[in-house]
């Protein structure tokens, strides 16, 4: 049998509120280097650790053994979603995190500025890293001249440095396609086909990307050195089960970046907008606590911190997520689940495969008698190390919304 | 490659004794109000911790992560069975805990007596919950007048307070039906009708509930508050393979309670009937000995405890099956597996999802150099937590059943 039709049929309502908190990148590895203590081993927690005492701990694997994540399957799994089976295309990711406000059947592309020789021929993959500043222009240069191809509407977002995205909204649309992107230098710029021969859709979104080219190229011929671009991770956003069918739980997100409110908003979380710190997104979970069911709360600094390799910074990130987390329990959601999406090591400076510690709170938890909320401590908790996708399983096992299975 | 097709192909068969014994309901979750001890934690248990030196521990997952199982569920995943593979209907399972000696095809129902008024609306699911004396009058009423329906032998046989079932016996018989029950008063009994709408089995089984129903309603008509019934889980006898043909070892079931002879039945376990203590199973396990090479032993009071919500009864319970372990020792079984089918916390008066503490004791299943056998404990095992299907494949490694897969 199906596993989720069976979460599904045993599902029950119940009033539980329930709150995800992401601390971004929190798993870490101890090394000799750091004395043998990851940040959070290091870090003064008290708050965590009185949290810690009544709870179950465990790792997580955000998809499978070895695999580093990108932030969206890391969310995803949080989410619930097998991040193996739902499968977000890197422009939409990349649109969610610039901030666009995607409709479902929207195709987005992930797209560089490029240079190209005469003879269209690649001769830079990234232009050069041309200023942010530069892209934003080129890209409001294009946008001004392309609003609508045919019946499809056209939204061109500047990135970082030579990096931005197109997002392709009508009718009948639909990815993947193959990339616009010869992956180096000395060819020319492919032109885009459907994964799926069959697909008429994906033909015809073939079709919008080959105009697309065919307009914008003439535009930036001038320009040097980004007379050219490409275009990769060309899909749409995938259907997928909205979170409150699945789960019913009624969600919101308290995020401050854009890519987590994104995440969220895939998967149909209402996003609220307004706080900047941990302290006041904890401050507005108290304010629309009776409005919602379910919490996702995310705080980002922990992984900055790990990409810039600066434990010190990671320590103090993870302390200041500490202090603030009195305000949450001042109304103490019945279920809390406190991780990350990701390892994102000191030492490597990037997100890693390692699994994360997870901590898991509620009145019927139980209780891994751990003194405080660690790596090595989660090693021999009662959760052991399981895939991140059944972590909300287990808070709705903890809201009591699972009959039983079975007499 | 299947894994079951391939543990099958390694099995050899050795003379290895292996016995499977079941705390039911056996784990619990620490909690403040009880000192952060669990029963198991707080039971005195002296030959448990010396056989606990030298055995591997682990946690198990009935059936998945969250999921809270029935003891069906729970037992058939202990034998060594995906409880989401082979379901079996509620109505068998009632069936079996009623002491029914059910044969491959029979269809099961658990029944309700209920009330009906004029115009055959359901006022009262349950009968107002008449005494077990009253529904044991009526369903000899019923068995008196009704014991075949066309070819169809049928067999009701009354349980507890409005709670009886019905049992079809005869061929080209097949469920899952609909259930004849509205769920709720106010409405008329509905028809059943096959799940499958293509499956002719259950379009006659279909058939025989509809000509049951109007044979018994006229006989029950003048009853108060008892003239009509509700009827639902209406499914046959799965198909399971057979424990001895799955696993190359004579099983034997030493079971006090007829659900769990049932269950053992269920996969063809012979039952050994006449012991009423742990103390007389074991002792009958000694004089069996040469007889079976698998012995299933089953102490249910563990689980009762647990429902009472009693920690000291269920401490007690632990306690006194840790007395009378010795008798089993006095021929030691080549491979001992101590678990629980799921864990009844106390604190939760009822089955849940945490997972069971595992304890295998052979002389090759080496030593975890745990002092105790306990949940937290278990934790930090070899075994770590994984799901209850595999215990019978590590009991059959343990038992050097298994020949070497690869060069």
């Amino acid at each position: 049998m199906n596993l989720d039709a069976l979460y599904s049929e045993l599902t029950l309502k119940t009033n539980a509120k329930v709150a995800l908190i992401v601390l971004d990148g929190l798993g870490d590895i101890a090394t000799a280097e750091q004395n043998y203590l990851t940040p959070l081993e290091a870090a003064a927690t008290p708050n965590l650790d009185a949290l810690a005492k009544n709870s179950a701990q465990g790792r997580l694997i955000p998809a499978a053994p070895g695999i580093t994540p990108g932030s969206g399957p890391g969310h995803l799994g949080l989410f619930g979603y097998d991040p193996l089976e739902f499968q977000v295309g890197r422009g939409v990711i990349e649109a969610l995190g610039l901030g666009v406000e995607l409709q479902p059947g929207d195709v987005c592309a992930r797209a560089n500025f490029a240079t190209l020789d005469a003879n269209g021929i690649v001769t830079d993959r990234r232009a050069g890293r041309i200023p942010t500043e530069t892209c934003e222009k080129l890209c409001a240069l294009l946008a001004a001249k392309i609003k609508k191809i045919g019946d499809t509407q056209v939204m061109i977002r500047a990135g970082k440095e030579h990096r931005f995205v197109v997002v392709f909204r009508g009718k009948g649309l639909e990815g993947p396609l193959t990339d616009a992107d010869p992956n180096r230098e000395g060819f020319a710029v492919p032109v885009v086909k459907p994964r799926d021969p069959e697909s008429l859709k994906q033909k015809k979104m073939a079709e919008l990307i080959a105009a697309f080219y065919q307009t914008a190229l003439p535009i930036l011929a001038q320009e040097k050195p980004a007379n050219g671009f490409l275009m990769r991770g060309i899909a749409h956003q995938p259907e997928i089960p909205l979170f409150e069918d699945r789960y019913k739980l009624k969600p919101a997100c308290l995020a401050v970046y854009p890519m987590y409110k994104g995440l969220a908003q895939l998967v149909g979380m209402k996003k609220i907008e307004g706080p900047q710190t941990i302290a006041e997104q904890f401050e507005r979970y108290l304010a629309e606590h009776a409005n919602y069911d379910f919490f996702f709360i995310h705080y980002k600094y922990t992984d900055k911190a790990g990409e810039d390799g600066d434990f010190t910074a990671k320590k103090k990130a993870i302390e200041d997520f500490d202090a603030a987390l009195p305000i949450l329990l001042q109304k103490t959601p019945d279920v809390i689940a406190i991780t990350g999406d990701h390892s994102t090591p000191v030492s490597l400076k990037g997100h890693s495969w390692h699994p994360q510690p997870v901590l898991l709170h509620s009145k019927v938890s139980g209780s891994d008698k751990l003194e405080r909320f660690t790596e090595t401590g989660a090693n021999s908790g009662s959760l052991g190390v399981m895939e991140s996708k059944f972590l909300m399983r287990l808070m709705q096992a903890n809201a009591r919304m699972f009959d039983k299975f079975g007499a």
